[in-house]
């Protein structure tokens, strides 16, 4: 097992992995921009290295300074959490470069799942099914224009290098997919450095049910059931829950088999997660592979019991997994909420500021995963995430009245705050959700707050 | 389902009743002496009553104030959590009386469970395994002296109406049980009105087992394994666990039908504890039955799936169980830690006062029942606790990694505060502990801190 271990994140996942640390014995390390000197992560890890100034791209971002922290502090690995580094092969071959592991997929899988063209051609070959669409990057407007009427509207135009639903737009005909196609070019190279798109046909208001998966050095690959994260408002998640209502026990076999599969065929290492589009008639189709641990992680571990931060730090370390699909059993239900510092009655713009008062709930079936003391600041500089409040329960109903119990318990207070509690309180009061009949059309088809 | 439940208790426990309730869509009211009106459980319900002076005779205790703050406040149905007025028949059957439902067993059940001498009668006849011994009170020292000849020294010296470790006492040899009983009667008659006491052999070291039941209104009982609390100071319990790591799976599948079968005997109704004595060659032996919810549920909660403060009241409600002995299925380890405010260093001293710093911990596999508040008062009126700390893991090395874990990132200050988590790191970090070998003996065998 490793000795030292530096967290390259900061936040709620920081505080996660070094929970995960200190119940493998390994020492954590600490980053921290100027902006986070007083976080918690700071205070709970054994040491901690400032790595600049508040802005991302001056601290958390900033590769060199982030593998500097590392070679000074005798870290013999690192784990990049989710968002800033977790993606990014490059930051994964210098972390190589320099005898650090990188808590992760190996660089060349990252590469490609990270590339939706090339998934998109593994899949196909892999017998998934993918929806109608290019698997090479779309040439010229012409092209997109010639596509989009062959595999019929309306289809979605994503960014090769996109994913979590940033970079993609939906277009209806012609005319809409004109304007998509080179919106969406332009921003992919202003945000991701890279232009290429491709088409999809588009599903209006599938569900959403991403599969987690575990693979080891050794070719063993098994999965842990999936999420729901049909609860998402322009494609970022709010609320996630496993199991999903959607499915029955077959389907959800098959496309448990199916995400494994997927795994295989890319060449998978770590925890990973298949994400898949749901129809109603229980049609499911391959959607993307996430190799970053994934913020809804708790959903499966309070299912499955499996600490998948600590799996992926021990597959990282060549161990071989604890675990056979047969070996898997799955208890109860689980559901995820977000709460955020945002004002969900202005866009939810975000509300940063200190806290003055912070009490998680607690008791039976309940965990809170946060970064947040009673003086805690959300800094404008970074997502406006609270906490997460995950619950448990034998079923479905009792997660969800333990869910509400929790929202009803949490205090926060703070000049000027607003939280996603009572639009939290709102959904899971909502009959269609508590039917389990959310899509990803739910949160706009709603009346707005 | 009841609208509204009062909880005739403080603490921990109150806040862990409010809990229930508010999953159950029942309305919590409090009550509270004096010096709680500041008490967290006081602001988590929707109402709440005082109901006398800090002295618990005058406030928690006195059967006709809480009475009429049940009256008074609507409630149909009152939870008395544990100590107090939980094991106190006269106070179920004046509930009775008033037109209230007493959360716990039926008062007659309650008088015979809480009377060793009857409840080893009904044992006995039942054929449960229960130690040489009297069956009656015991007469006279001279009766006490030839009946400690007849079932061989060391014998202990129980009150009757004693329990939870309170009023008993071990003779190894005639002399110590002229002591033993004289002591033994007079302390049971200042202490519980009811000076019989009984004669039982003494085992040395043994472990203590406990298995909790679940008996409805139609016959059904059901149990959901055991807990190990064999890591006791004077009697007192101080580490909890489960399962047990003492038994084999027959072992415990016996254990576990002679705990259905005791609950039987006695006509039970309610959650309950059947507790045991376990020697190294497997032989169990009944030792008492209590009807309240223990302070140590968490463990078997995290264990089985089943909120047991929500079970006892769908009982009480006339719900017939939730499950069968086969559907009961237990997953993983768990073990509790109870956090006091007192000085392992000075013999377990309290040290009241008020709470400056208060931060649990929490994450995957933790969770934390209190009471407190970053600015909570312990106070001298009441027992010392500040929180259980409760880790589950898929296994018993994880759940002991995490509670070190969790032990660790617990914050808590006060002027003149100790605790007892250097106390819990200490048992945790012993090899015989660690092991799993841990004897009711286990402290006094250890040496001083």
């Amino acid at each position: 097992m490793f000795e030292r271990l530096l967290i390259a994140n900061r936040g709620e996942i920081a505080v996660r992995v070094i929970r995960a640390c200190r119940e493998l014995g390994i020492s954590p390390i600490a980053v921290y921009s100027a902006a986070d000197a007083d976080s918690l992560h700071v205070e709970l890890a054994d040491d901690a290295v400032c790595i600049g100034p508040a802005a991302a791209k001056a601290s958390y971002l900033h590769i060199p300074n982030v593998i500097g922290a590392a070679v000074k502090s005798g870290a013999q690995a690192i784990h990049p959490g989710y968002g800033f580094l977790s993606e990014d092969p490059y930051f994964a071959e210098i972390c190589a470069e320099n005898g650090i592991v990188f808590i992760g997929p190996p660089p060349d899988v990252m590469e490609s799942a990270g590339d939706k063209a090339i998934t998109r051609r593994v899949m196909i070959e892999a017998g998934l099914p993918v929806l109608p669409g290019t698997s090479e990057a779309v040439a010229s407007l012409d092209e997109a224009l010639t596509i989009g009427g062959r595999i019929g509207y309306p289809v979605v135009v994503k960014a090769a290098a996109g994913g979590g639903g940033r970079g993609i737009a939906v277009a209806r005909d012609p005319h809409q997919l004109r304007t998509a196609y080179l919106e969406t070019r332009r921003n992919a190279q202003a945000i991701f450095g890279d232009g290429r798109v491709y088409l999809e046909r588009f599903l209006d208001g599938p569900r959403h049910i991403e599969v987690q998966i575990l693979a080891d050095d050794y070719g063993n690959v098994i999965h842990l059931g999936e999420r729901d994260c049909s609860v998402q408002r322009r494609h970022q998640k709010l609320i996630e829950e496993g199991p999903s209502p959607a499915l029955t026990a077959d389907r959800r076999a098959e496309i448990g088999t199916a995400a494994v599969r997927a795994a295989e065929a890319i060449g998978y290492r770590g925890a990973g997660t298949v994400e898949f589009l749901l129809e109603d008639d229980g049609q499911f189709w391959f959607m993307e592979m996430n190799g970053r641990i994934q913020v809804e992680h708790p959903v499966t571990e309070a299912i499955s019991g499996v600490d998948l931060v600590a799996a992926q730090i021990r597959i990282a370390v060549g161990e071989p997994l604890a675990l056979t699909q047969e070996m898997v059993s799955l208890t109860g239900h689980a559901i995820e909420c977000r709460i955020n510092a945002e004002d969900p009655g202005r866009d939810f713009a975000p509300t940063p500021g200190v806290l003055t008062a912070y009490r998680p709930p607690d008791g039976p079936g309940i965990r809170v995963d946060s970064h947040c003391r009673p003086d805690a600041r959300i800094s404008p500089h970074y997502d406006s995430m609270i906490a997460k409040l995950i619950a448990w329960g034998p079923d479905r109903d009792t997660a969800l009245r333990r869910m509400r119990r929790a929202l009803d318990e949490m205090r926060l207070d703070g000049p000027g705050l607003r939280t996603t509690i009572d639009f939290h309180r709102g959904v899971l009061d909502d009959p269609v959700f508590c039917r389990g009949e959310a899509h990803t059309d739910f949160l706009t088809r709603r009346r707005p707050a």
